[in-house]
């Protein structure tokens, strides 16, 4: 860890060239908000990418629900999205101020909704865990549903309320993030990072989403999702605008509305590596979107995708130093929390190159829980 | 009519130039063959089209289906949907021949299939029709339709083979048609007719679909299909060989595969004129696909296509001369049977531009049937 005087310019130095004290990998949002916050904190920041954005960020939908997602078995990870949510309101503050952009960032809250009698068993269960960690989610009738948004089916048999589920837009993030950073002096560099013995810097944090597997050993895989943008007619707005995110005869989606018309839905999580948008996942997308939402069978299709997120095999990120490499520091594996969990993942990884110290909210998310296993269960793998 | 000697040079001088035998507007399939056969009797040709092949065309589905698209009440469109078909084999050998083109021309012929016992029950009242027409259509077991396709869902619970109906692939026709064209000693100009006036030619053949509206006074509008393209997994073939056809719980679709791995999965029929591709129609081209063919669900989605289909009152083609100008010549409103009515339209209109003579299969088509109309409904419209 860096203990010195930030102002300093110490470092390794390789070559003619000062080397920065940071090196970050990788530019989509979790990496660009480490460098804006190590750069504010008066480190000379590098970040390496040669197409930043173009990861799970470009695909994402850009909810802030730590509510929605909060999971059977995964309190500790519900603690670190809801820690990362309750920050988002000054992060988007403070980074629109810093790079004059708009960043979509919507509070209108959620809806959460089951299509059927079966849809709406699920989500209860579901819902009565995320009352008994004190969460904020309040079933609702049909009716006060539809009071909030007339667009939903008559068929919707009931839903609940997470009111501080906000959103925000990734495509618009990572532009602002990169303006900021920028501002406060950080490089860009369109560097392919293929070792990590390449980057020259004090610390080098690897941000690189599913690419960090390669770089450092880490168990990080892709996790296919599937995303469709559809758009209102005639260039409205959508025709609601809370996230509503439901079950539709046992299929899970969610619909984003934007500002500009457009409305995400979204996504499969599926294990598989290729590219490709396959004709039954746009088909139960739109299915379910439909069923939940009928005006959007009007909507133009106007966009779909296939993207990898960085997946872990607990579903919870890798945040800390890589095991014997104090200097190397992982920052990754966020899965499909990356755009809740930045302004978390920022400000812990800066205050922990400047003081040398973890956050305890760090502990449960060390690399070094999967050496761990791998150490008892992987040798002859 | 050119009743002189079609080697001679005459035809209407204006300016320096000496003005063509025939003009054609539009280089979609119709407009080429025209162009291609006027030049192989020895007439100068031009055709104007400033994006060849861009119309109705592009999206086509290319089906060659005389049987499976005889519908009630249009016995003497059949007539002539049969009658160009029979022309298809020698049109595509005598093509490929002279472009040097393959042209995706395929004879494995068509499965007409119904999910349900509704959907069978409303087959069977057409495929009745069309067997009192006399048409090759031949109901299948279950079984027989299975051993021809093992690829057909469980679900399907009957069908009929109509052998005799074809594909070719209208996106390799265009360019076919192109090469064979200016081989003969056409020239396409890139062109935007906008009046007719503006054309200086001996007679002018107006083949510029949906545009003819404008250019002539004919009653031709635009009829929206969407379609899809869905490819094979792995860059193989696709899962089936015959065209299929089929009833899906009330959905009408066709499923086209083609050598590429392609299959073309359509067509919505729609009177509105917007060209977006709309999120219901996705759903619905979809749903029946998967509901057919299972295993369509793991194919990739590579395009989704709204197109315009040169419509009439009649859903029948105009062909012939237009009222009062026996030097202007329509050939449009071929609405959803552009791509099985090009040998015959090609045929018929170089024929009548040569002899003056009318064939007796372009009555029931000629444009003075909309004249009439409009005579005794239109006055005070």
């Amino acid at each position: 860890m860096l203990t010195r005087d930030p102002s300093s310019t110490g470092g390794v130095k390789k070559g003619p060239f000062l080397a920065p004290d940071v090196a970050v990998v990788g530019a989509g949002p979790i990496g660009l908000a480490i460098a804006w916050r190590c750069a504010a904190r008066g480190l000379r920041v590098v970040v390496h990418d040669p197409d930043p954005g173009s990861g799970a960020s470009h695909v994402a939908a850009g909810m802030l629900a730590p509510v929605a997602e909060a999971y059977f078995g995964e309190q500790e990870l519900t603690r670190l999205l809801t820690e990362s949510a309750a920050r988002w309101p000054a992060f988007a503050e403070e980074l629109a101020e810093a790079s004059g952009a708009d960043l979509g960032y919507r509070t209108e809250g959620t809806l959460l909704v089951g299509l059927t009698a079966d849809d709406l068993a699920e989500a209860r269960r579901l819902w009565a865990y995320q009352q008994g960690l004190g969460l904020p989610v309040t079933p609702s009738r049909p009716s006060e549903l539809r009071d909030r948004e007339p667009a939903l089916a008559p068929r919707v048999r009931g839903g609940a309320v997470a009111a501080t589920d906000h959103q925000v837009d990734p495509r618009r993030l990572v532009p602002a993030l990169r303006a900021a950073a920028t501002a406060a002096g950080v490089t860009l560099l369109p560097t392919l990072v293929e070792r990590l013995s390449d980057v020259d810097a004090g610390v080098t944090v690897v941000a690189a989403g599913c690419g960090a597997a390669a770089l450092t050993g880490m168990p990080v895989r892709p996790v296919k999702g599937q995303v469709l943008r559809l758009r209102a007619p005639g260039a409205g707005a959508p025709c609601f605008r809370h996230v509503i995110r439901g079950y539709a005869d046992g299929e899970h989606v969610y619909l984003v509305p934007r500002d500009s018309g457009e409305v995400v839905v979204g996504a499969t999580v599926e294990e598989r590596t290729d590219p490709t948008v396959t004709a039954g996942a746009v088909l139960r997308l739109l299915r379910a979107a439909v069923d939940l939402v009928p005006e959007l069978a009007e909507y133009d299709l106007v966009e779909t995708l296939a993207g990898m997120r960085p997946g872990t095999p607990d579903n919870a990120p890798i945040l800390g130093p890589l095991p014997g490499r104090a200097d190397v520091l992982a920052a990754t594996g966020h899965h499909r929390h990356g755009i809740v969990l930045t302004p978390l993942t920022a400000d812990l990884i800066a205050d922990l190159i400047v003081t040398g110290t973890p956050d305890p909210l760090l502990a449960p998310f060390a690399p070094d829980r999967f050496a761990a296993e791998e150490d008892s269960h992987g040798r002859d793998r």
